[in-house]
């Protein structure tokens, strides 16, 4: 998978993955083994991925992966080598399979694998402040800065020269060069995702992590998720002021300067070069262009193409934001 | 009073109580003792309640209490049982009473009752990180997990199974089983209440608690205010996702989901199923139906019947707003 | 300077402050000292100001300061004391002679000078929690309460009968008497400010601070940035609810009401007794007069003159939205 840090539990075998699920056309290969997940782009032979809805059939039609949990109505697109497995619900058969792949990707609970910094006998010229809490499997590179009381969660690998405020908290990140991350950050938490339930709602496992490039800087009290099936990245020398929002699998480009209190709802790519003024909300699963301009307070729905000046709830052209405002 | 927590410093002399008022109608029965204050509905008998809005004559009808702070116009609504106080602003008596009954409800300065989670030799099976501070009258249920640098502070009840996560600060709150709360938190503060003065405002007690009930999970960097003269309750099985403001005395249902950013100015209530898209806002003193849909960035400030759908700034019918913005 | 901490490491010889740039027009005064930097107003006889829009040529025909970094068109409008250096472009030449002059203004890195609360021994009746951090350059007031986790960062002034919650950090400030800043808050960072480049931007120095008048109240999570060339205030009595983002320069008058999440975004100013509506976003370099009340989740990007009512995105007259939103 995409995640470099959570331990791959399996292989399991397709009967006790399914065991919950009615096994009617398993016969064949209900004691084969998957050996890992992963959408139908990234799974290989020998894995199990999934399609849920035909905007992905062609995807489909070209995936390695040796299992498919699908639909009925969809399993037609899949190639030979791909064996359909038909279930009700895709996600949700997607959810458990994924929570015993990783079990550890579901809990985010503290990290109580954590010492006190000065322990770990660290080298690599690093400032420190008092009350720093170091997990299991960090790395942190020269000249690095981190803040009092804040907490390097496990799974974490920061590069050189770059500066963590006070009271940060980071898990399941990489963190490149000459980053800042200021004061009172989240980063890498699970995002917000679950399959509503009356009784009791099935929390989403988040496989992914969170990638922030070189030269970009995080500003204070921004909460930014880590992913579910692939990354949350923040592209280099991206700028975003304090109080933000990134959830789950967003992927910012390069150069962007995102400014105080915008939040994105989730799966929205943003190109290079984007200016987005304070407060603008950006909904889910939506591709903004390169070189697009966002005005504060806006409300982006829909896709916005390269080199776009926008403005408005919903927002529109700017310039005719501006006519219909006058 | 509906707070289990704040200690009722009474009874007192309605004399006493109202020393700094005018006391022309009161000779008969200011040497009278006021054993607690409360609303209209909750007050009972020896107890003092306040009535300042024609809206609420019905209730004021029937009150059991036996005295309450009105205006003169408003007098001749309350039963025999009810002795009326008749003042020129009920609110700012009101406040100033509360304060007397509850002092500690009017202070929120950090708790310096508390003591390191080490020195309290819990059972119970309760996970901890580093620097956990809890502070008096706090009970923790079985199974807990409490993480780094969070400070339960005074009169705060867990129940089992429940994650509360690093950094979190949590005073004056229920917390039922199967929460999780997580990292950077602020739970239980008083609400942003207060009468304005030109020189000093005059700060409003907040003697209501928080609620948080079985199942839900509250996201990074939150915060819910308690009460004022009621309480702020989070209904079972709801999400909120990070950065939302839930303000004082609002009333949140069972299976809502709450986007990140959204926030509650006060005193609403919401039904059971409601779905609010990110950054919305709720005004004051709504109240919102059950399987209710608000759309992000929507502004609420009329009342929503059950089952609707709503978007907009004002919000209005989906589709209606989806038609006017085509 | 405005700023009263940071140190200034002048004087400079011009030839040394602009060693980058072309110095076709300064052979006559390349030896000549500076001893400070300020802006049109308040630059001195000895000092270096900026000139970089006509809209300033008032200002600029009464500088007192002895040289000015200008464009060629605009160095005419400087008087006979002033002589001018043309650049191409006045605010980067600015930012990097700035930081020769207070180069601790853009490393906002945490502070390495700060102590264990204890081992200050420190009288004046002072209340603090466990673990709270002082650096270099504090004074506190009597009777304040300080809460458990906070950082006071090195420059900070607090007047008496103060209350600062837990996990605060402040820095670059002065808090007068009477005030509370709740749990979370973060102070006197650098704002969000700096000269894009597709490389690597360049960080502006922040050398103004912030200055937080008597009686005030900070909400939980809010955030206030220091002032680049000047201050970022919240006059007296001015109560702010949760989770505010005040960005750099703003001056915020006294007796103000600010309601959950509002965002400024930098260097406007508000008058006295104006109340605004939580989520309401107030652009960059406005003037809101006294008196004014902006309604919730307003997006202010005009002016807005004395005892007007506005609410809307963009906002204009509470009545004309009313009528628009029947």
């Amino acid at each position: 998978m995409n995640n470099p840090f959570f331990k791959n539990h399996g292989p399991f075998k397709i009967v006790d993955l399914l065991k919950d699920q009615k096994l009617s056309d398993l016969e064949n290969f209900s004691d084969d083994l998957v050996h890992d997940i992963g959408d139908l782009i990234t799974a290989e032979n020998g894995h199990l991925t999934f399609f849920h809805s035909k905007k992905y059939h062609l995807a489909a039609l070209k995936t390695k992966a040796s299992y498919c949990i699908t639909l009925k109505n969809l399993k037609n697109y899949l190639p030979k080598n791909c064996k359909s497995i038909c279930v009700d619900n895709v996600l949700v058969v997607l959810s458990k399979i994924t929570s015993k792949f990783y079990p550890d990707s579901i809990n985010d609970n503290f990290d109580n694998s954590v010492k006190k910094i000065e322990e770990l006998k660290l080298n690599n010229n690093i400032q420190y402040g008092q009350n720093v809490l170091i997990g299991d499997n960090v790395k942190i590179g020269k000249n690095c800065s981190i803040g009092h009381n804040t907490i390097i969660e496990k799974n974490v690998k920061i590069g050189s020269n770059s500066s963590i405020g006070s009271n940060v908290i980071i898990r399941n990140t990489i963190v490149e060069d000459n980053v800042c991350i200021l004061d009172g950050c989240v980063i890498g938490k699970k995002g917000f995702g679950f399959f509503p339930d009356k009784t009791k709602n099935l929390k989403y496992p988040h496989i992914g992590i969170v990638i922030i490039r070189e030269n970009s800087e995080i500003g204070c009290g921004s909460t930014i998720d880590r992913g579910s099936m692939s990354n949350t990245v923040i592209g280099k020398n991206t700028y975003l002021d304090n109080q933000i929002h990134i959830a789950h699998n967003n992927k910012i480009g390069n150069n962007c300067i995102i400014a105080g209190q915008v939040g994105f709802a989730g799966s929205s790519s943003l190109g290079n070069n984007v200016v987005i003024g304070g407060q603008a909300g950006i909904s889910g699963h939506l591709k903004i262009g390169n070189n697009v301009h966002i005005g504060g307070g806006s409300g982006v729905i829909k896709d916005i193409t390269d080199n776009s000046k926008v403005m408005g709830y919903p927002s529109k052209n700017l310039r005719q934001f501006l006519k219909d405002n006058k």
